[in-house]
């Protein structure tokens, strides 16, 4: 027979029912301590991933833990057929919707390894587009992990002949056959290929901050105390202290030689006359119109991001945009400090709640780049957790993107003598003195580390399928056309 | 001709283009400022309800306050086809997600109104009914307006000649051929039918809280002047201190004659073997978890709601429950403090986000009837907000059940001597210190305030859809089986 890494779970575990009886109470009343310790420090979440061969005790263990612990904190999650408000994002949207906050502990039933299997066990995916499934479930408990999260990950196994055992021994009883669905068998038959494919799956996302334990299934009582040990293990030494994934010390930033960078490269000299503006926008306020109400344009979505210096202009900029469009068809979503609901979940989490449906277009008034822009200027978040954004902005926008949604990103560009211009003309003009508050001022003396800041971000983030527009709007004017024109051509070339 | 409320916008009002180029720019300011001083002093949100005949210029208008103002801050909401998250709770929830937080304007395009105003014009709904929904609606903006939003209700009217030539002109014109859709002309069929549906509609729901204002389409210029101007002066006049709606004067409780009520005429000695329990919880537990399971609960939904002294033992009785479903399929939502999203919207907003869809089961712990419990007796919320909780609950549980939701409500109910006495063990035993703190002191010291509190809430919101059960659980294991005994039973009824 054919060695496979699920040989380790099927060595015939078996825990006593006086062990069991010993044993069980003990763990129970350390795991619902820890699960309080958690809740009165909500410092990180805890994911547990449930994932298995039918009929392997899955259910059961879900329920045992909900049974132990306080069911009061747990999140349980089970995914079936997406909802037509789930199907209108991409996939993983679904999965961020049901990660649990800090202090609480969230069990997910079935996960974003279930359709990436059953697919390929169905032969509905290549093996090719099976591996960047898996690397994309990676990356996403990589940012989990380094987020804070306690993540674990069960895999319940049985054995081809325990299986068969199993469902047989349920179908016996009037008690138990309920539990034994048609899906269920017509499982049993690809049984083989089902554990092929999952192998991979394991082996390919077993990594450091996120590991597989294989739960040998047969025997009730040795799965329990096996996860709810290894539950309480990785509780107690996570709020003992150990660091979290992410504790890592980033490089030094290779240091810029000579004073060129990318910002300074453009050409702030350009200006349009009032009458040419006027023109161009009337024209180009109408092709947008158009262009958003085509039919093609009801299967995908458009999503536009302002980032940019105080006062470069990206409020009136956005206003010359939803002039065209139907207020029922857009959001503007402006971004400021996070809320506390935002706050107690992983930072891409407070977008992902905005996007737009098919059909639809958000805007973001600054966005996701605030965590390599102003957090790590101002220090609000750990180099490590910067250094890492670029990366995870980048994977998030390819699923954007992959989904259908048409990403534009816009820096509007401004120098430092303009800006100063500005400023003045807000706190002499009463209508607008609103709009600039001592923050502003102390941000400006920060102008060369947000332009460096800057000049990274356009660096890794610039990529083909969401290039970042560097848009000088020294001449407002000319930057509102130019920022028109861009989604104008953008938009009527996908669609 | 009959004469018709609707007389007044036919009178054919009409603005210059003079006129109106003088006047829309010094409006559009003072929108514009109002709305920022709205925004820095976020104390109460603006819901603008946008209805009336087709091609009256409601899109446009809703449009231009979008282009008038900063939409950033404005949330506008246009509600199609039921999404089949939405169809799977009440009517209502729908709007509940879509309402602003304090601070923002949302304009709802399409709102509550529009389908029992259609329902009653197709005749898919009798008189009474469609009296009954706009009474519910009544209820729902007095809430609204009780809460200190201020709601602004435009109706957008155009005469039958009018709105045959509007529909006629846009035809002409290649531009605008793609705005009259096939729906537009067969609504036009039914005009007459219409209009005599809407002016019962707007008849009985123009409160003094959220009155409807006529708005003759026929003119662009005016219309929009007209909508902005009233946006203004509400707008100005709230933020200049004119009270909310809410701000009554509660007439005092009558007073209690003799110490007799409710939770002391409770029988506090009923008591259960250890035995006795054991064999009633498996068999509850049991029966439970095959009646969620039958065919006939995918279609309901079962909100179970725990409220009582603290110590009464709801966590434990939650625990037995839970024991018999399958962690798949129910939430249990612990109420604490509103979090800052919840604070920013209205009081129920917090609950209609955690409820169940069909064939679920949300367990509250502590709930919405923490307004005149908690909120109440330590004097979180103003006298009229609690005073008049009682009939906002009465109203939402109703718009449960109609839905096909169970609803059950549980006091458990202690003594004062046994309060103490798991107080003191609570603090004697190691692993239970947590579940004691300071907190609960306090709380000990005001029992007389919040067994009034309770008495008053038991009394007014006993209603037959969904009754209070008053449940001793001096002795715990009685406690358990009572309330076991009590789910199973409606459950079994109700299936």
């Amino acid at each position: 027979m054919r060695k496979t890494m699920f040989d380790a779970a099927e060595l015939g575990h078996k825990v006593s029912k006086r062990d069991y009886a010993e044993q069980a109470p003990i763990l129970r009343e350390a795991l619902l301590k820890a699960q309080y310790a958690l809740l009165a420090k909500p410092e990180f979440p805890v994911i547990l991933v449930i994932g298995g061969v039918d009929g392997a005790g899955k259910g059961e263990t879900v329920n045992l833990l909900n049974e132990w612990m306080d069911p009061r904190y747990i999140l349980t999650r089970a995914f079936g057929e997406r909802s037509d408000e789930e199907s209108e994002r991409p996939p993983m949207w679904r999965y961020w919707r049901a990660l649990p906050p800090k202090g609480r502990i969230g069990i997910l039933f079935g996960s974003w390894y279930t359709q990436p299997i059953v697919d390929r066990v169905l032969g509905n995916t290549k093996e090719g587009e099976f591996r960047n499934a898996l690397d994309g479930i990676e990356k996403f408990e990589t940012m989990l992990a380094a987020d804070g999260a306690l993540i674990l990950k069960f895999w319940f196994h049985l054995s081809k002949k325990a299986q068969r055992k199993r469902l047989d021994g349920l179908e016996a009883d009037a008690r138990t056959r309920w539990r034994v669905t048609r899906l269920d068998r017509e499982r049993f038959k690809i049984y083989d290929q089902f554990l092929a494919v999952s192998a991979t799956a394991l082996g390919q996302t077993s990594t450091g901050a996120a590991p597989w334990s294989l739960v040998e299934g047969a025997d009730a009582n040795y799965r329990s105390l096996m996860v709810g040990r290894l539950l309480l293990e990785s509780l107690e030494r996570r709020l003992g202290g150990a660091p979290r994934a992410a504790a890592l010390t980033p490089p030094p930033l290779e240091p810029r030689v000579d004073g060129r960078n990318l910002l300074k490269a453009l050409d702030y000299g350009q200006r349009l006359s009032e009458a040419a503006y006027r023109t161009a926008l009337e024209s180009l306020q109408g092709k947008l119109a158009l262009l958003t109400r085509r039919r093609a344009f009801q299967r995908r979505s458009l999503i536009i991001v302002f980032e940019g210096q105080d006062a470069a202009g990206k409020g009136s900029t956005i206003r010359r945009i939803t002039q065209a469009l139907d207020a029922r068809h857009y959001d503007v979503i402006p971004v400021a400090a996070p809320t506390e609901d935002e706050r107690a979940h992983p930072y891409l989490w407070r977008f992902w709640r905005h996007l737009p449906r098919r059909g639809r277009v958000t805007i973001f008034d600054r966005s996701w780049y605030g965590r390599v822009l102003v957090e790590r200027v101002e220090g609000y978040c750990a180099a490590g957790d910067w250094m890492r954004a670029y990366h995870e902005i980048n994977e998030f926008e390819a699923q954007l993107v992959e989904h259908g949604a048409i990403v534009l990103k816009f820096w509007l560009a401004i120098t430092t003598e303009e800006q100063l211009r500005r400023f003045h003309l807000r706190e002499e003009t009463p209508f607008k003195t609103f709009k600039i508050t001592e923050e502003d001022w102390r941000n400006r003396e920060k102008w060369d580390a947000y332009e460096r800041a800057t000049c990274d971000m356009v660096e890794r983030c610039n990529t083909s399928i969401a290039p970042w527009h560097l848009v000088p709007t020294e001449d407002k004017l000319f930057g509102r056309i130019a920022v028109l024109q861009h989604i104008h051509d953008t938009l009527n070339a996908a669609l």
